[in-house]
């Protein structure tokens, strides 16, 4: 018997921009990137993907598009941009998937040309999770146009869609080769989606970083009023402290331990037993504020703590009863089912984040479930 | 306009094992490796998929791994083994894709769980495949059960399905965490595809080893008669020496070298054009050869060089004929569009190792289509 150790380590590095109009004719920095990113001329070879409702709300978009890119005697447009639905229903069939890869099939998009994905978050998900198994991997462009992609979602290393009913069944880990930030495509954004991107400022405030969450409370007012100064600011902090978690620990998440899932575990059995009625970030805004009750209860966290954070989301418009917020469709003891589903997905032990301060938390391998029920039960109506 | 650069590295390790008996009842190392792998018991749930063709030439298998797994106190056993069509057929739909994700969904398999997979190298591709996405990458032991995919299929980073009619049309890159080369199983693979399997150790040696080419060429009788020191010898280097390139470059292919694939570009479409019905090896062989041939007529290699290689090859069994090889199926002009479908898989330039001599090679970016036209038609009866 013999044994070989393999070993090795893949490097991975992108860059994050922040700014607006990366798709006016006289912005430079989207042609300056492909131009950089590609070895030759003939790869300089791009398929656009854009969100319908992004589509729909910026009317000149896909002409600004065709404009910039389509008229560039070094890059190449393999078609004309492809609109698909984005929301979670995107990610509910393979159909996205199915579609992308045949495109790529059909106009010959090879490992070194580019998919260039504009959209809202399960969008890049769908999206990108195409790009990263055609030809084992197309490099991958993501333009997040809402508060949740650009300061979560859509910059970091995850991809997926939903199959059996469970979110993000089937997916992996691929870094994009460049996340565009434009701030420009906010302005289009309903008021609802935008305040519920906000939920996850908050979440990485609480648990890395007491003097953002400071800076939450005393920018709520302008970030309500979608003052671009605040608004800018707290998708930049937000993005920054997601991108330094993740490349300073594991970042294809091989152990348990998972600090920016906090509050997520309730969130995301919420949003399935409401067919995704309630968003994303408003079922964060609650699974934060239960767990953060829990850990009052368990004595982890002070009551002023707790106060705090429920005066914050408040203040930001976050509904924090579940009855209220489910249109009473969701029942406690479904909800805690939410917890081994949580388990599963991630695999090994049960590891839930819990506050012990604003800006600090713990990892605990059990929930006691009469106590969690209970302080359910605290927030039904 | 601020940019945040990201930028990490992600580490990779798995042991290869050689040797007989993994699957005998008083053979530790499995067990060892499942229980060092896991940080806890209730991490030690295996599902196993066996190769069609595997247990049916080895009735006792199914019952082996049952006596050996089904009665540890501490591992489980999510269900009885998996039995799947093997071959380049599991590639070509995406039914095992789909069964395997089905099967993680229903058992409860999560990512910390084990997908042990036992079987030639398109079954093992097929099931990575899916282990590779289901909740985003549960862990994956690759048991190779034949020649080739123990020296070089079923020990690297690949895995994939044929779409479009495209070979490995969609995949991704991920490393297995334990690969178990069991020589035992080599016992039942018949001649044909016993034989297949060494052309990967020819062309490893072709452009990274003079001396293990040497090696071959002393011991190709022993190989022929299966005398076991010499086929273990054999594969062992090999598979070394594809773990060696994997780690020294890049492992997950970013770039466009691709040495490993020398003789691949006319062995792809040979494999197409045929139905498969000529084998990966076989097929191999040929492009290998082909491509030799190619680098005499360009004065890259000396003709000296080419009579060796030739003549180890036809030692080997293979066939150099192309009439022959593909029963007159195949044109000349067929193969030649090969050329094109290998640089559009691979993406960028074109880009073909070429031998300069036995264990060097050169990366050319450009071939003549006539000249490589009219070595092919020297091949042609």
């Amino acid at each position: 018997m013999r044994i070989l150790q393999q070993q090795f380590q893949v490097a991975y590095s992108y860059p994050v921009y922040f700014g607006n109009g990366f798709f006016e004719e006289d912005n430079p920095e989207l042609l300056n990137f492909l131009n950089n990113a590609s070895e030759s001329i003939a790869n300089r070879k791009l398929l656009i993907y854009v969100d319908k409702g992004l589509a729909e709300a910026n009317p000149m978009l896909l002409k600004k598009i065709g404009q910039k890119l389509g008229g560039q005697k070094d890059i190449s447009l393999a078609a004309e941009p492809v609109i698909l639905q984005g929301g979670e229903i995107i990610k509910d069939s393979s159909d996205a998937l199915q579609q992308v890869l045949s495109d790529v099939s059909n106009y010959g998009i090879d490992r070194h040309s580019f998919i260039l994905a504009i959209g809202g978050g399960a969008f890049l998900d769908a999206v990108g999770f195409a790009a990263s198994q055609a030809h084992r991997g197309i490099r991958l462009i993501r333009v997040p146009s809402t508060v949740l992609a650009q300061n979560d979602a859509g910059i970091g290393v995850k991809n997926g869609i939903n199959q059996f009913g469970k979110k993000n069944f089937s997916g992996n880990f691929a870094p994009p080769v460049a996340v565009f930030n434009d701030f420009d495509f906010l302005k289009t954004l309903d008021d609802r989606n935008f305040k519920s991107g906000m939920a996850e400022a908050v979440k990485v405030a609480l648990i890395k970083d007491a003097s953002f969450f400071e800076w939450l409370e005393a920018h709520a007012v302008a970030m309500m009023k979608r003052e671009p100064e605040a608004v800018e600011y707290m998708i930049e902090r937000c993005a920054e402290l997601h991108l330094e978690h993740i490349r300073s620990g594991d970042p294809f998440e091989s152990g348990s331990s998972r600090p920016l899932d906090y509050g997520h575990w309730a969130a995301h059995k919420l949003e399935k037993l409401t067919q995704n009625q309630v968003l994303h970030g408003e079922a964060v805004a609650f699974g934060m504020c239960l767990d953060a009750r829990y850990a009052v209860e368990m004595s982890w966290l002070k009551t002023e703590d707790y106060d705090r954070i429920v005066a914050l989301l408040r203040q930001l418009g976050f509904i924090l009863q579940l009855g209220e917020l489910s249109q009473s469709s969701v029942k406690v003891k479904d909800l805690l089912l939410g917890l081994d589903e949580f388990r599963e997905h991630l695999g090994g032990n049960l590891c839930i984040s819990m506050l012990t301060a604003v800006g600090n938390s713990i990892d605990v391998n059990e929930i006691d479930h009469k106590i969690m029920g209970a302080t359910i039960e605290g927030f039904a109506n």
